[in-house]
């Protein structure tokens, strides 16, 4: 939309800001935004417009932006919807390149606020000038400062979490609650209805913000998929990105034609594409907070295994849970952090990992106890459950950890058990910025997303390698010459021999076969594919070849190839007189090997998704599957194999032998580019993929195929 | 162990009351002890012993027991564990039956205080008391009112929710917790080592408690399976119990020979119990009590169809999200309550559930609003959101709603979001019993719970039926030969034939066949049977029969069954001229149909346990199973089915046709009985069960059992 959009500065660093409908009346949003911004600190300049003249707060209020002294670079409207439009057009008229369109009133009420919003956003692209809203809440920064929101003070506390959002409400709550949680803020977008700026614009902005140590993102959707995928992937790779995802429910049914296509909903592409970008996906707005401050706050774990230090058994048992819960480890020990533990604490003390300190234990028993599990080479991290203990208050326990932690190159997550009695070490906790929640469950999910952090960090970055040997010019011939057929079927599925050579452009591996005519021919090609073969009488004319003695298996030998074409066409012409018969099909036998399904849909956000999983015709029963987006990389194509049981099944399992799985790791990532290079493949699915015993390759047994309707 | 144990009752309103250990030292427990008892307002007489004598809080510290006056039944121990046995032998004397042990140094320092915890059950042996601890924090009933704990005040505020744990930690926490949070408590009891008094001792005396609406368990096992779950599903039928149990990855590997088996975990026979007690499992402890209140305070709702009434759309889709992930449904509201809505609402207003009243919304709006969704048939129940609106405050909203969520016969749960801002209307709805959480995730989740207790309270009482038909006596008699018989295998699997014939003695049809030993044999049994046949050679010294053409498939008639008799005979002759042959088995071909596994384990904790899921050999990786106790209910049964991908399969699936799923569930009862009447049976698994096309019934074609190696 704007060949080479303006920057998004103003919006964070203005220099002059001038609010259009600043109001005297107290209950107007337009009083509450001028409150803000001069109450907030901001040190640019500040200025009112309202037609009515006077003053407000001991500022003039202009009759027009026009007549607003330099500098100014950000507008904010707070006017009635109708005449937002001639506001802006001041604003452009003025020179200015941003504006905040605080106003409701625009699509989200109907046709006629959609009209007036089309509006707005063609006076700002004459004026090349940015909006962010309409029907939003504004932004703010506790570090600049700057507090663009008409929301009822207090704001948040300055902190090291940004959050962005789409919706309004969720920011006015989010910043409430944050406030008595005692957790601050960096800063904090409210997108409202797009109409320009949306949420992966604002991305680099705000992670360029040097306090800002995390960003938390509420979703309802995203509006371009693959764009998203790039900039929030390049913000992940320095900045935790954690996103809370809405509307998994709301998305509508589609007409589809494979598994693939009916098991890859909304959701699967959302969580393929987090995964793609390093996103972090909460499922409670708890769950994505709890998280940031750990993120924040914490060193990355060297890895998985975690040393619970307690003064009590019971909470140590639903710690241990919780940690193996969230897909972490017990450390074990190491025999010189024992010693050291035994020196350390009374003989009844439990040393074996959690290690439980007993209820006398001190606040100095609980900083030298963890830092002695530190120290430990095979302890990751440490979760510390600190209820009130007996004989000391919580808050010298917090004074005794807190420089431990502060000298820690390991995180350390603190479930503080209680209420008033912690209150004190809370505050200490919050102070230096260690995070401590109130059950070892959400301590031990924190801890968990650390591991996760350090783990994505530690993976080399996700760059698809484009497949070599595949022949992107055939499979285009093929794909056109189908789609310029005035004879295909409406449908758009492909005919199987057309699906067949596209697996062939493509390099992934299709039963050998070919049609003979006579029993010479037949014999030559079976020695060329090696016995035992398979023969099948091929005619139109006739379905149940088997029925009819068209289909011998097993021949072994020249002689029985003779014979057995004979036989087969014989007893074609026996039973169908009729029939057409267009020669016979020969076929090595197929070898035994376990059979995996493998698929790939154009998804309307995030474009080709492929699909890995147990197959059959069970596959949307079983929902032994997983998705990732294309074109694939071989670390992605490993994760889709672990991730269901028919992948780790390749590992071989009973008296199932391994299967080939490098070979399959080859044919997601030649199926996955094949989707990507041809957008109009809407569907492609192979089920079965054979998967042959180890160095023994895959055979693409079945493949359907659908080109998009348009 | 007490052939008639004496009551609990002078633990929980007792008349009088001695602290053996009081203390005049603040920092000592027995000072705590004291001083909550007197602080408590506790009615009855509280006297204090220490040898020492003077006086505490201006009551006399008497030298023994013996010294003090009537009433006393129920005596507090709180002195070094070596001379706890002395003193409850004093109690003995004194004509005690009730003592508190609150002291630790017992079972859990290691093998010198777990004698010491023998020598003191055999004094209350002895003298007929029950003793509640060691190791504990004791109990306290805020109404009664009583505390008998020794942590530091205060104490939990009154409430409808009881608490039982073995953790006193946790007790200590989860009272300093509540009162932070508002919410109180009516009974709280520490079990601490259990040596006498368990957690199911006191379900019932805590449940008959007027006061309390539900009780929280925090569980680190249970004592006796079937006892609990025979209390816990006494208890549940009138007030709802809810779990956290805790150490679910502590279980220990057993050696097993069966799927069921291996899959029968810990966890899995707790769900079990839990299901069939009608306890409900919490997974956290903020679980745990989320759901206490709505619980105590909510009437059960009629469905699971919810109404969501917001005035900012963002919450209204992430309740939308949560009430979808917790299983209910958004309800379809009825045309006269949108015209209603219509009426009250403004035009931009959205009406169609989430119904957001946008950000004007008043407090009279969200009264009239929820009234009106509660009056519509189609709506189970209503979760209002509540985020601070922008020109009211929560509190006035909390005041306007308050009434009509009283007068309501369907549940209302409040999101209130922020933390500041809707300080006075958390003060408001608390004082009225009305459950409100931060987040729409956590308001759902409680609702969701509701409609949980609901539907079981709707269900019938799960008393299992006796399968009639069931030949106990000769299975009795099968396994006993069996057991007695010293040839038999050290691992105790059941030869075949004798699994065969269990099956046979419980009725659940096996494939029929028989031993041939001529060719006019094969022919009659063929024509018993009923064409077409299979023919097998038997003999225990050929392991490979199809491959030297001992078996015949599908022949179809007298003359190919008298042939084919010859023929398998003489390929076995040819092939093995040595081997014994026992004759030919002729079996009805077998009919297609789906395959499931069905299985029996005894559970240590709590006996005999039913699989019900997938089969095959990959039963273990695709986890496809669900479990119940036996014997079953046939509810239970059905819901093994619903749980599993393989059950809902046999209702049909693409070109699979429906199973028999009524001979299933027969299938499931009768293997669950077997189960029940021989606990001896250590495993005994169906893999396959051919489920045939319905009214087909189902085969067993596979049975491997094995005896307990005691």
């Amino acid at each position: 939309m704007h060949p080479s959009p303006p920057s998004l500065t103003p919006f964070f660093s203005p220099k002059g800001i001038a609010v259009i409908g600043a109001s005297n009346n107290p209950v107007k949003l337009g009083y509450g935004l001028a409150r803000n911004l001069v109450q907030s600190n901001y040190q640019g300049m500040v200025h009112f417009v309202n037609p009515r003249g006077g003053s407000l707060l001991g500022r003039p209020l202009y009759a027009s932006i026009a007549e607003v002294p330099d500098p100014l670079d950000l507008a904010i409207i707070i006017v009635p919807a109708a005449a937002v439009p001639e506001g802006l057009r001041q604003c452009g008229l003025r020179g200015l390149r941003a504006a905040i369109i605080a106003s409701g009133g625009f699509r989200e009420t109907g046709a006629e606020g959609a009209a007036l919003e089309a509006e707005c956003l063609e006076i700002a692209a004459e004026y090349g000038m940015r909006l962010l809203g309409p029907n939003c809440i504004g932004l703010l920064d506790t570090h600049l400062p700057l507090d663009a929101t008409f929301l009822p003070p207090p704001g948040p506390l300055p902190g090291d979490v940004a959050f962005i959002s789409h919706s309004g409400a969720i920011c006015a709550a989010v910043i409430d609650w944050a406030r008595g949680q005692g957790f601050g803020l960096s800063r904090l977008v409210s997108l409202g209805n797009q109409s320009d700026v949306n949420e992966t614009d604002v991305l680099a902005a705000v992670a360029a913000d040097p306090f800002t140590r995390v960003l938390t993102l509420y979703l309802e959707g995203v509006s371009d998929g693959r764009r998203f995928i790039a900039e929030a992937g390049r913000v992940a790779r320095h900045k935790p990105v954690i996103a809370l995802k809405v509307g998994r429910y709301a998305s509508g049914q589609r007409a589809v034609a494979s598994h693939t296509g009916a098991l890859a909903g909304q959701e699967s592409a959302f969580n393929a594409a987090f995964r793609r970008a390093g996103v972090i996906r909460a499922d409670t707005s708890e769950e994505m907070f709890d998280w940031a401050r750990a993120l924040a706050w914490c060193p990355p774990p060297p890895g998985r295994d975690m040393a619970v230090l307690t003064n009590a058994g019971g909470p140590g048992v639903t710690a241990a849970d919780a940690l193996e819960a969230n897909g972490l480890r017990l450390a074990r020990l190491g025999e010189a952090t024992l010693a050291r533990l035994r020196a350390l604490l009374p003989p009844a003390a439990s040393l074996s990992n959690p290690i439980d300190m007993l209820a006398s234990a001190t606040p100095e028993q609980y900083a030298s106890g963890l830092e002695i599990l530190l120290t430990d080479a095979k302890v990751s991290g440490v979760l510390v459950i600190l209820p009130p203990p007996p004989m000391h208050t919580a808050g010298a326990v917090a004074k005794a950890l807190i420089p431990v932690i502060h000298n820690a190159t390991k995180p350390v997550i603190i479930a503080l058990m209680g209420e008033r009695l912690i209150q004190e070490a809370v505050e200490h906790f919050r102070a230096a910025r260690v995070p401590e929640y109130r059950f070892p469950e959400r301590a031990a999910s924190a801890l968990a997303i650390l591991a996760q952090r350090a783990e994505f960090l530690q993976r080399e970055q996700a760059i698809p390698d484009r497949c070599c040997q595949v022949d992107t010019e055939a499979a285009q011939a093929l794909l056109a010459g189908f789609a310029s057929n005035p004879t295909g079927p409406a449908s758009g599925i492909l005919p199987p021999d057309v699906a067949l050579c596209l697996m062939e452009a493509y390099q992934i591996p299709v039963p050998p076969s070919g049609l003979v005519h006579s029993p010479q021919e037949a014999v030559a090609l079976a020695q060329r594919l090696g016995y035992p073969v398979a023969l099948k009488i091929v005619s139109a004319d006739i379905s149940h070849k088997s029925d009819i003695g068209g289909v011998l298996l097993n021949l072994n030998g020249d002689e029985s190839v003779t014979r057995g074409f004979t036989a087969v066409m014989q007893n074609a012409r026996d039973a169908h007189p009729q029939a057409e018969i267009a020669g016979v099909h020969v076929q090595p036998m197929l070898l035994e090997g376990q059979d995996v399904i493998i698929g790939a849909v154009q998804d309307a956000q995030f474009g080709p998704l492929v699909m890995f999983g147990s197959g059959g015709i069970e596959v949307e029963g079983l929902k032994d599957v997983a998705f990732a987006l294309a074109p694939l990389t071989r670390e992605e194509a490993s994760y889709l194999i672990d991730e269901t049981w028919a992948g780790r099944k390749l590992r071989g399992y009973r008296n199932i032998p391994a299967g080939d799985r490098e070979a399959v790791v080859a044919a997601l990532l030649r199926l996955a580019q094949l989707a990507a290079d041809f957008p109009q493949l809407a569907e492609i699915e192979i089920n079965p993929l054979r998967v042959l015993p180890e160095n023994g390759g895959v055979l693409a047994l079945d493949v359907r195929a659908r080109l998009d309707g348009d």
